[in-house]
């Protein structure tokens, strides 16, 4: 009794307490469930803003299977595809992809493995079922297992993987589908026949709401990506040779780009060839749409996105140079500092030219002009280097000029790699029939390039003067 | 008549030269057909030579589909899952992937989505037919549109998108088939059971047939990727190192590089990354297996193969050097020659030390050790560089010096870049537990160690005297 007293009395004085205890947990889980959803809402949110056409693809689906679930509701037409309506529902969730080119190359794949498919197996099935009861099992059996091996090791080769890896998938499931069922389902034929053509149904409303509801064209996503790269590339070209001549701010590289997000752009580049290959491979799929003709040359994007990513890798070398702080090595570094950023300025330039021309798909009248001023400033630099050992200052050591060496070794180098880039922009133009500038864009540009060469005229003056 | 006779005689007398060339026409088209087939079966054969879990994994679908096929055939089985064996192939087909982990994360996320999505349209229905004939079909219409719309954004979600993408799809997959067709299916419930049991089934046999017949585990090709592509790159340091100091053989290095594949080997390190994520990706579903425990750090692979690829950036960037012909530069070259091989070499020794850790999964002893021989091979290199220039020969200019300044800078940034692969190793070994090694293989590796050093001997000596 004393003890169950005490106890009591301990809970009751404990209770309000206790209670509080408890409110105060059920506010602070209360508080936890809405930060998360507050921090959910908000991902949300950023990914949506980020690209708008997620939000309209997600719009899109809905509205598909809407359409297509249609085909249950409505009677005559559950009836007219013989209650078959299930195939349509799922070719419209497993074709509808985010691009044109993709939800056309699943659709197109989907629809011919399931003919081809189909075909052989009502043939496989009529054959088998001539055999007897007995062995029918064992034939139909064999040859999905060899269809199935057969197909399965296609699926390995490179064409293929890249192009019908679905429709071989697509292949043996309606292979085994149609001939294993035969054994169970009567109207065997009239079954397949209805298959097709719900799946039909079905690829077709995905293409159409696909092409026709704010089409997503992967031939366009891969040519504004490729213009995109080139923008970051010609922004980290430029970033990347300045940093390496900054007075020594006593500051850590990683330090100074962290300031810099835009000098660090070429890292996108760096892992930028899985995307270009995917969008290329769907864009392919593409029917013309837009500036872009049926027969588009997407392969000569991947070579420009290739040449794009040397330039990259180069400059990730050059990147990781680290400032000097030897005082003869800064005496040196001012000699050449205006030399090394001339390159890196009309590399940069020229990047930014190229990136023009695909982004308006019109050859520009400069792009030579600029070629032509970034050998003269890669000359430039080559002689700065000689007038410069010609005497060498007395106090200059080797390793003093390593680091300076390495990065006018290096800007040379990638100003050859842009001049890859702006080859490979050359051919493109000329397989793709870029259009050439009008005239009144051609004024325009002459004497934005005139200021520009004005500004820097100087150290081309003095160099041009002392060859 | 005369016409007809003419025709008649003038076909008669072509008749054999007309014969000849069907005869011939025939003989070339078969000759083009064998030519075809041969080619086409020697591409099967070389595919399956490479990798000849190709074959077997094509096998292995054969088999899985086979069996599945069962359920067809046995009236027994095929009454059991209520004449749904439909489902069971289906899974079968499209759950079935090259390694194990690819199919557990396919299979676990079919089985679940279909779960969820199943129980949660199971209730939208019930829920629809309460509220009378008019209504349900627009109750359902806008429930399919909206888990569509939300699960079709939710993809995008990174890490739904590495994970969970197919489990999403089959999710809304599930939910409209079930919700729609309920509409006109009367045992929905019953239908939706044996839906899911029937997948259950199938993408149990695929993981079992995947685990147990011969299987790949993704797991596993991560970690020999890893190894191998350290192989690699350890092959190209020495080479590309090799390379800019070969004799003036007047060559292009496209040329002398064509001579050794080896030397080109980091150049598949470049794009290894899209591969390495998959196979993490796919690992992290595996059990343990082999050598890998349950929670084995696959993610820290990935921060080896990132490291690798920052060092191939840099031989990228090497490679790209040019011999050059200047007499000057030739003394130059031959006395940092022996410094920089040396670099090159030690860089080249510790990267298949790190490899052969990671295959082993044992530490190496002589890590440490390679890791300090590295270190001093780079001092040596600075301080030839330093005795070089002192008194600096009257005759060398700086453009002469700028090539091998850049061979120097760019060795010691991959000799940097290598040491940073080491930490990632050194990491690994020390997250996932690996082995030291025995006292025997220690003494047999020092006797290699050694017998190393021993040839490389003298520069070593006599720069590290000279200091």
């Amino acid at each position: 009794m004393d003890w169950s007293m005490e106890v009591n009395g301990g809970s009751s004085k404990e209770m309000p307490g206790f209670l509080t205890r408890v409110w105060q947990g059920i506010i602070s889980i209360f508080a936890m469930v809405k930060s998360c959803f507050r921090g959910f809402f908000e991902r949300v949110w950023k990914l949506g803003k980020d690209d708008p056409r997620r939000v309209v693809h997600s719009l899109k689906v809905g509205l598909a299977l809407t359409l297509v679930s249609l085909f249950y509701f409505m009677r005559p037409l559950y009836d007219g595809v013989g209650g078959m309506a299930i195939w349509a529902v799922m070719t419209v969730v497993v074709v509808f992809e985010y691009s044109v080119g993709a939800t056309l190359s699943k659709g197109l794949n989907r629809g011919f493995a399931t003919l081809l498919a189909g075909s052989l197996a009502v043939g496989v099935h009529e054959l088998a079922s001539l055999s007897g009861d007995k062995s029918e099992p064992i034939i139909l059996g064999i040859s999905v297992f060899l269809q199935a091996t057969v197909f399965t090791f296609l699926r390995f080769f490179p064409t293929i993987k890249t192009r019908y890896d679905y429709g071989a998938m697509i292949f043996i499931l309606t292979f085994s589908l149609v001939s294993v069922s035969g054994y169970r389902v009567d109207k065997l034929l009239e079954m397949a026949h209805q298959r097709l053509s719900t799946i039909l149904i079905g690829s077709a409303l995905c293409v159409l709401v696909s092409m026709l509801v704010c089409p997503v064209w992967a031939g366009e996503d891969l040519h504004n990506l490729i213009a995109k790269n080139l923008d970051k590339l010609a922004a980290s070209v430029e970033g990347v040779v300045a940093e390496n001549f900054k007075e020594g701010e006593g500051e850590e590289e990683g330090e100074i780009n962290e300031e810099n997000p835009s000098v660090l752009g070429y890292k996108c580049v760096l892992n930028s060839k899985p995307t270009e290959e995917a969008l290329a491979n769907f864009a392919r799929w593409e029917p013309a749409h837009g500036p872009f003709g049926f027969r588009h040359p997407w392969k000569q994007y991947l070579k420009i996105g290739m040449a794009a990513r040397y330039c990259a890798y180069s400059l990730e070398a050059l990147n990781a140079c680290t400032n000097s702080d030897s005082q003869a090595a800064q005496e040196l570094t001012q000699h050449l500092k205006a030399v090394c950023t001339k390159v890196g300025h009309v590399s940069s330039d020229l990047l930014l030219d190229l990136s023009s021309t695909v982004k308006k798909m019109t050859t520009s009248s400069h792009t030579d002009l600029l070629v032509a001023q970034l050998n003269i400033a890669v000359q430039e630099l080559q002689l700065a280097l000689k007038i410069l050992s010609n005497p060498l200052p007395v106090h200059v050591s080797i390793p003093d000029i390593v680091l300076i060496a390495t990065v006018a070794s290096l800007t040379v180098e990638i100003s050859a790699r842009v001049e890859d880039v702006a080859e490979a922009v050359e051919e493109l133009s000329r397989i793709a029939h870029f259009k050439t500038e009008t005239a009144e864009e051609n004024k325009q540009k002459a004497a934005t390039i005139k200021a520009l060469a004005d500004s820097d005229g100087p150290h081309v003056a003095i160099h041009v003067d002392s060859l």
